[in-house]
């Protein structure tokens, strides 16, 4: 594969940092310019914590950026209404995007499809790129159709707000697609202290853990006669994001179409 | 050591066939009389699946059995009523019970450790024999002295009717009895599908997993910052309660006080 | 669907009766005869263990079998050589054969592949019935493409012989076929203690833990940046292999093709 | 309890700057100077990273800073030999030290102790501070006395260099203590392939297994009929070090004694 020439739009930002040094650190990849809301016209090596990675111009302005620098692909950590212009802007100039971002309309993935289409380039929209994660919730999916009784725990540290998790959701939602719902436990069992049995979501039961030291992690437990299968990812920190960055990168080289979740250039 | 003279009262029940099973394979124990309500006269090895164990005759009355076999111990898996008869008449007969049963009445209690006391004899009432359950809960109890953060996950068969399972509550009833109440989680977090949190057990949240295939599980685990620490206990089958019953056997022939707990007689 | 008429040989082995259970309690399954090397003539409720089931033939000859009975499975769990014999004769029947045996050589399974061409007939021949620890094998082969490195964990009771596993060997060999060689582990990594790193299996290690009280276990590890996915089965009796049957029956009625292995018709 | 006054040695290191953070967050505790072998004469909030650290002022010179400050407790998180070298002057000013080293030899322990009795003042050498870690090895301890089979698997990073770790090989040292010897495992088990089943310590097995993505997470397994118990601490970073330090600083201040080793203060 030759190189292939990336630019990063919000490099300072956590994901957006990773994803600098996933791009200067990857062999057949280049960066070859970032795009930031401030620093128009100086260089990454002038800011703080990029001192090291030379020769990478700052735009402020993604037209002008497209217009002076040859790129392959536009790797956009930004915001949903920033991202969309961005991916936009980029498949006009011929340049394909890989988006990570949870919060794009139907109408907004339609226009990007369409324009996909169009030009006949890859274009990536991803809400999650930890791979183990999307692993974990395709596996959920195909273990469905061999068990018929599934439960969730989901843990996390304590300082999380809203329980279940959007991963956890995610996961019963893709196991409720393939499977007949189905009122799991005893159809008789009782809860003597309520909530004991989780969430009830389609008739699969979520449990939130919530404590301190724990990061981010999730299991599908699989039950039938005599047997459990286990699902479990372990997310440490950030970093776990770029392997997912990095196969979405590739992928957008090789196809010509719009694909919106990363499951589905898994395969 | 020398030979431990036992009679069981249960035999054909499940525990109490484990027992039997135990006390004729230890080689410091021996089986010198059983109590059932059936097959009186008979010998045991006239009863179906214990052909193979011999000269250990069947009584129905334990009056008759104690006064006409010499024994050291009686290992009662009966039921609470016919249980505490059973331990009065042994503790008068100068044979110490070990007797398994959850139903005892706290005047039950009174009225064994009175009898323990006035005769000098040992009596251990335990109402969990599985070593591991009872050593999970006793470390949990020492680990929440350090952590404060705690949650259950216990997880059974799904032909279970109550949750949480009672070694779960039995755990959060120790713990509570040696931190402050604590409310876990963050202040402000919000369950987006009811019970996703679990059950709340004086602060700590309890949660009950129902899968077939599933046999007894527990896991305690505690969180404080940068760390986790958890202890689970997996019971796969009925044999697991004999490791608990072999250390009260002897224990209760070393010791000439009355014990309730399994717990209070592991150091 | 319509009834499915099903012949078991060797309903009285560990695997075969807990198939007579399922044939007989599945509502789209009929059992029609058995095949034993003992009792032909006789009706299965005649046999310890199974008077509950009636209208049962027993026949010690398959070719007498096929000739009264009709049939469309032939469910065999013999041996390897019988089982070979059998599911020929089944075949030039039309009686599809699903044969649950690890020992058939390639010479076997080839006849019987051009024996199912022929007849255009579906025929599965499935080492492992246990769809969890076919799922785990197929799922760890997926995920090794995606994470570079992994290990495995296999847990056994104490009274197993061999270390590794076979599963665990077929899932590292499995997991070969799909990646580079990779030497695992730091490149100066040093053993203080022999064996502590494992079996090296292809680069990838391997751990066989034994204790009293485990069943068999299997968890297969993969790592990559900040994030680790876990893919584990637990086997706790031989009830688990039954849902692979079930399956592996439903398939062969469906399609007219030979195929080797469960995880051929999980997709 | 009234506020306690702290100096911290080595407060630039990576266990040094945890404490920084802890003593000074921590409602009864209050760091009343540093000791380093630069800046002196310089307040903490002169130097990177404690800009918000006021009132604290920096020595080079242990005599020095206990003739100028009065303090309560000295933390020491340096070198063996300077940790020994503050170590005896604090005691010697009636300041009680909680030293954080793996280090020292017996004869410095001696002397200590030896100190410590002398003036009549608590001081702690802890060469593990993870609370989690070392209740772990407590309970292992506890839990070898009923379950006669064990064994370890211990799961760090791919950098790290020896395997097993030093707190596995000490897991076993605490269980080799209280347990007869034992080879387990079936007496004819074979390996396959070298190394299957881990390394043996005094007939116990430890695996260690090496991922990227992993931290430092060990498991204990114990089992018997039926039955496994598990023990299994993760630590996620350096923060995990913090509740054992404010354990020994809350407890050096109640005894007059020396000790050595975490797990000897907690009960």
């Amino acid at each position: 594969m030759s190189e292939i020439k990336i630019i990063i739009a919000g490099p300072r930002g956590r994901m957006g940092s990773e994803a600098v040094k996933l791009v200067t650190t990857t062999e057949q990849f280049k960066l070859v310019a970032v795009l930031d809301h401030k620093y128009g016209g100086m260089m990454l090596s002038d800011v703080a914590g990029f001192q090291t990675i030379s020769n990478v111009p700052i735009y402020t302005n993604i037209e002008n950026c497209l217009q002076e620098v040859e790129a392959d692909v536009l790797i956009d950590l930004t915001t949903p209404e920033v991202g969309m212009y961005h991916a936009k802007a980029a498949l006009e100039h011929n340049v394909r995007p890989v988006v990570g971002t949870t919060g794009f309309t139907k109408e907004n993935l339609a226009e990007l499809e369409r324009l996909s289409y169009e030009k006949e380039l890859g274009c990536i929209i991803a809400p999650n790129f930890a791979i183990g994660a999307v692993l974990m919730m395709k596996f959920s999916q195909l273990a469905a159709k061999y068990f018929y009784d599934v439960e969730i725990i989901e843990m996390h540290h304590d300082q999380k707000l809203d329980a279940p998790s959007g991963t956890a959701v995610k996961t019963a939602e893709l196991i409720s697609d393939v499977r007949e719902t189905k009122k799991q436990g005893h159809p008789n069992e009782k809860e003597t202290i309520d909530g004991a049995r989780g969430a009830d979501y389609d008739g699969m039961h979520i449990h939130s853990v919530r404590l301190p030291g724990l990061i981010a992690h999730q299991q599908v437990l699989f039950g039938s006669d005599g047997q459990t299968l286990t699902i479990r990812h372990d997310s440490y920190n950030r970093a776990s994001f770029m392997s997912g960055v990095k196969v979405a990168v590739e992928t957008v080289m090789k196809q010509n179409n719009f694909v919106y979740g990363l499951e589905n250039i898994l395969d």
